[in-house]
């Protein structure tokens, strides 16, 4: 069975390790967000591509959600000695990771190419494609001016207003090779708990990555990242909010309509049922918060079996 | 008194740490080797720079004497698991030296800018510069091709044939702006007991350097890194050989002539004594080879006594 997911970080993260605990890694293919794509240092960092890996790979540090476990930060001290900034943590051996995709872009590798090298030196089976090789960026645009992501969610915590979002570069973008085979052939497609906005909006606003959603004959499954009317974790309320999203699974569903089958939301949402049928997408009353490992797996298998 | 020293890595720290004891850093100026500056994993590595910032910052790590005292190497361990090459050991925290430079050069900044920049984060009151902001590549000849002198030293361990060594860019190369002024304007000129073919010879062979040297009134007075027959640290003698220079205070002295004024050489090297003087370079007789702090400042001490 070819499982597709369309992946942000942290939620995305624990899905993914759920997932792989019921599937093969080699039948998954992770479609990562590149739009918190930013540059730390002189260095090229994919925040979400690197949490997406590191989770399969079993070093993820699962209290943060995001970096390795066990991890240093000498390099980042000594940073600070230099007066750079270090708002964005990154770890000694984190590093290595941007120090080797830096290098193989500079040399004119695609993004693709390098982080299936990565993925594959840190032993994960799963195929992780970036949404597309082409710089998208996602720019927060606040009353003081416009933020890439990177600062409005790590530097600025989201504690700014939020006016709107754009996708940088989205229109001139083209899918990396795969994405769009990857969907088309899928027997199923998960959209993973991540922020609609800009963990998946960045995704979708990727020309074709829509029509391939809506022409795939897979059902498009999706686990709400909303729940009683808050987000799970992270700043995805008030960005619903600024594309008039309702905070709820509703708006959710409305950010992934017409093309989304079917949407495991959680049993407190219950109240939502029946206008989310009403969008003509099916929904699952499921404990989608999760807290461990077994429930990352339990909910993955509620997410496999009503395929 | 201004004190103006020509400086290789190892030898030149020790060197300078005692200069720093017996003269306010401010009155020092480093004129530093830049031919084996490499590239580490898409990083520019200054390493004779770095060592003796690290070294007048008091951070060089002694045994070693290279890199950080106190250093962890976990990004050099996940680099390996990418299948870098790991054979130049870089620290975590040295590592922020390397990121700052690299991002400073492709920002467009001059290498003596952001090599002035870092010594003063770092608490370094002498003046540090590189000979030259133009790239000057010390390329080494072996029966199995050329290369650079890291790989030559470092990854090969000297443990090859030298057939010849080339200064690459050095003829097209300008002195940094500085370096010429200081040796002009200088109370004293020190020739750091440095390697003369692969730490020195970079830097005489920048135009215009060797013609300070010459014309300034300030006494030139070297430290010979030969003793007894056998460099006291490194690959000076094999590299001295392919210049047909003499493995001895001599081969030193005939480098440097005809600008060197005086000569510090090991009392057991008491033979060379006349033959020096033939060659017009004064001689004294000290311990030059420096296995303590004391020892450093004393022998500092020795060079800037009898001017």
């Amino acid at each position: 069975m070819r499982v597709v997911t369309l992946a942000g970080g942290t939620g995305a993260a624990k899905l993914l390790r759920g997932l792989a605990a019921c599937v093969p890694q080699r039948d998954l293919t992770v479609i990562g967000n590149t739009g918190d794509d930013t540059e730390i240092w002189g260095l090229h960092v994919s925040p979400d591509l690197d949490t997406v890996i590191y989770a399969l790979a079993g070093t993820l540090d699962a209290e943060r959600g995001w970096g390795l476990a066990d991890e240093t930060f000498q390099c980042l001290r000594a940073m600070a000695a230099y007066g750079a900034d270090t708002w964005f943590n990154l770890g000694d051996r984190d590093l290595a990771t941007h120090l080797t995709r830096t290098r193989a872009l500079r040399d004119g590798q695609s993004l693709s190419l390098v982080t299936a090298r990565l993925a594959a030196a840190l032993g994960v089976a799963a195929r992780i494609l970036p949404m597309s090789d082409d710089p998208v960026r996602t720019m927060i645009r606040t009353p003081g001016g416009r933020l890439t992501f990177q600062e409005y969610f790590v530097r600025e915590k989201a504690l700014v207003d939020v006016v709107g979002v754009d996708y940088e570069g989205a229109t001139a973008a083209q899918p990396a090779p795969g994405v769009l085979d990857a969907i088309r052939t899928a027997d199923l497609v998960v959209v993973c708990p991540s922020n609609p906005v800009t963990s998946v909006g960045p995704i979708l606003a990727v020309p074709g990555i829509v029509d391939a959603l809506s022409a795939t004959a897979a059902p498009v499954v999706g686990v709400s990242p909303i729940v009683g009317g808050a987000a799970v974790r992270g700043p995805a309320a008030a960005l619903m909010r600024t594309r008039g999203l309702p905070i709820s699974p509703l708006g959710v569903a409305s950010a992934y309509r017409p093309w989304l089958r079917r949407l495991l939301i959680d049993r407190s949402d219950l109240a939502c049922v029946t206008e989310l049928e009403r969008l003509g997408v099916q929904t699952d009353l499921a404990e989608i918060v999760m807290k461990s490992r077994e429930h990352e797996t339990e909910l993955a298998r509620r997410v496999l079996e009503r395929r």
